[in-house]
């Protein structure tokens, strides 16, 4: 069951002609629309999921938005990480309740969000940005939220590396990625879990030849498309558009130097390569 | 700091020659390769992430597998849920930890797991099926997973309803999910949120219409493809086949009866009805 | 080597900041543009492919366009067919020189160019629509053109059947195509080629029903995707946004009704049928 | 109306059960099936597009086969293209009866009937291979082919040049297509377009690169994805698996030095240029 909203709460409100906006909760303010205002404190102290009306009568939605809906409303200065790569690169870095992952860029806080959402209520999400107006706004889109608690604000650049050491997952959203694996190794525990986006083919190579290098194992390339129906039974049909690219996602585990072996695109058999080196 | 492997704990092996397989660690006993035999003791005890070795000296990397490796591995009497779709599904649930879900069917428990790891440690995951042979199945792959206290296990046809009341999301993983959603109804909070996977277009289409008919909100449909890409940094190309489809996946919201006018595909202002049924 | 341009010819004409337009040659006449004026008579009489000046000395590319190219720049009231689908729809209905094909309904006349293009010199296309005036506008599209001698326009509605008989393909573009199978089957030669675009799935479950009640065989359903690059060397990524869809491709052929135990989806051989009827 | 079937004339065999297979008439001979034997003499003489049977009674279907047929049946040594790439690619290279049109390599020949089906009766199409033994696999694919009169096989080693001067495109299925522009612009008319498809990322930086050093004006990187659908009515849904990688689809103009300020992918307008160049 739904607890009552309090301030600070984000709300999602829907108008009856569809158009839809995110507030946060504030004591004595009101929402004003061009169907009249809604008071914050129609919405305070009750559970969200049901309908407002404004001073003149007309009903508005009030849902609690979830993280993807907080994802594209977040205010930004950076491109926001989508909800399909956000879920994704969660499940894939093997984040739940406990785990304790450094991110680089903060950006807008997007995949920050989703990071502490996926660790909450005892684990920890370290975000690394070198841009402070960048990190000022992330922390103001996510201040009111729960899982705050659950994030410590790195203003730095990481070419000095990570504080934190024996982390389970390290996600790099910068452009070039390559150029850090050196401190991401020293911040992973054995076993640990990397991951990096990154919009070009060209990127993808160079990351994928650095990881080889470094020893990573288990190093895979994908991508997602997220296609979207026309939501109408009696003519069923994906929309016209789509966003076609995103990007690059690559995730690999760290295993120590010990993993070489496993590292590379090729099947080298540990076998094969002792008799390589015995003649 | 990953723990030390304890008894259950599943593990993931790979052989030199990539061949991974998936053991679940049970005292005093071995796992026969064709490189020679590990005792499970070598496991037991230290953290995974690491290289060992056979009795003749070939080492193995044992790690510890990640929720996605595991939905690879589990038996399967049924079609699992791809990562992908697990991944998207979580995220536009919104479930975390604390929220508390309904899924049916639970199938050889891929999605089960992957809910319980998210709402873990203080949510719950109430699973149904009508098969009590599947959801044998299903219990048998989790048992040994700490997720396990988080799950109820119902063997029961859904058409009788869901025992459960208030709970944040319901997911229908059937083949008619259109015919249960008075039932969903009863279960779901105010604000709930409603998820189902299906394989057709005729099914997408019937779901749709009975989601309108219920004065749900927020109804979407969509489709995620995953891409893989051969990991060869100077011949990078994505691979030559790829699975192209899983299903189509079917979110809306439930706020009550009064939710109706924001229900349905075409933009219909409140407004505009009101006059209409005055006229 | 390219003959020199004529009246009537379509010219592409890309000024120096990639700005692209199309003009038809009309003596006399000229093409203003922000760089000042290009007269045709610049342009007529030489091949084109080359470099002209505007009187203020501006250079622009002058090119020959291809199919594809004024598939983009046909005027149109209606959605015209994306060079990805003519192409294929082309190869689908295996149009070449001489064959000769019935294209309903004709809209702005892109498909009625693909296919003049690909039957020229000697073979036909034999357009039909109910709609007087978009037959004029794809006239006019087409009027200058030397597939022009090729096209025959008809201005019927279809219900009442093709004039054509013994014709090597027919390809319907309109809404409820399955209503007008009986008059295909009339036209088409055996082992004729049939084809249909619609967007949305439940015409294309009704089109499919209706080709296996018919009798028609080798039934496909297709889709492409077209996705494009941003062709920057060092940066190479797909363009951020693409058309996500642009029509179901069905496509089938007519043996006559001998062909019957060859239609539907799944296999029924034939010889199992005898001996159910013989029981 | 379709012709009778002649002495080379291939034909497209379906069994009851729909086993499918190409044949290549010629007089006396036999067609074994595990239904019994059709003799060729049963289908030489009457157009294709019906029933026949073998000598126990079962019926046969025999169609002529279509190009994007013949391109599955062709017997190869190297990949095949696919009629979704070959049809797109006659159509970019702007192909049509009467046109000229140079290929790199010959392959096993898919490509150059695509090309030679869209140039016939009156172009020509003339295709090179370094290695005899592949060439000698596509004449022979080809062999009886009416179009077989509009190729001219080339076995040669494409650095030397190509023979042919002032063709309408010029089309490079080779490892190395950037290795040989020069050679493709000595052989092009002005406007002429230039195709090639390469399977990785590399080689598409690779090639784009070198075009626009070169000058070639239009440069666009594509690729096509085709998603086919179970044709079942009552359950539509795409198939399970799909082809999701073929090549990267490459195109350009050339019209000659002059064209270089309309080279490169950022928009370059002279007039800047000229300013520029002046200071």
């Amino acid at each position: 069951m739904s607890r009552p909203a309090r301030v600070g709460d984000p709300v999602l409100l829907i108008s009856p002609d569809r158009k839809t906006r995110l507030v946060y909760l504030e004591e004595g303010k009101q929402v004003q629309t061009h169907h009249g205002v809604i008071p914050h404190d129609a919405l305070l102290g009750a559970p969200l999921g049901r309908v407002v009306h404004t001073h003149k009568g007309i009903p508005y939605l009030a849902l609690e938005p979830s993280t993807a809906d907080l994802l594209q409303y977040l205010k930004r200065r950076t491109q926001i990480v989508f909800p399909k790569d956000a879920a994704y690169i969660v499940m894939r870095l093997n984040l739940y309740a406990g785990r304790r992952v450094i991110e680089a860029g903060t950006g807008s806080g997007g995949l920050t969000l989703a990071f502490a959402r996926a660790v909450y209520p005892d684990g920890h999400v370290y975000t690394y940005e070198a841009r402070p107006e960048h990190q000022a706004l992330a922390r103001k889109n996510l201040a009111t939220l729960d899982v705050n608690a659950c994030i410590t604000w790195h203003v730095r650049d990481i070419q000095e590396g990570f504080e934190e050491r024996d982390v389970d997952a390290v996600f790099l959203d910068v452009r070039t990625p390559w150029e850090y694996l050196a401190q991401v190794r020293d911040a992973l525990t054995m076993g640990g879990h990397f991951g990096a986006l990154v919009p070009t083919t060209n990127q993808v190579a160079q990351v994928v030849d650095a990881l080889y290098k470094m020893g990573f194992v288990m190093v895979t390339v994908e991508e997602l498309l997220l296609r979207a129906y026309k939501p109408v039974p009696e003519r069923l049909r994906p929309e016209d558009r789509m966003v076609a690219h995103t990007g690059y996602l690559i995730f690999a585990r760290w295993v120590g130097e010990e993993g070489t072996p496993w590292s590379g695109p090729h099947l080298r058999p540990v076998a094969a390569r002792k008799a390589a080196e015995r003649s």
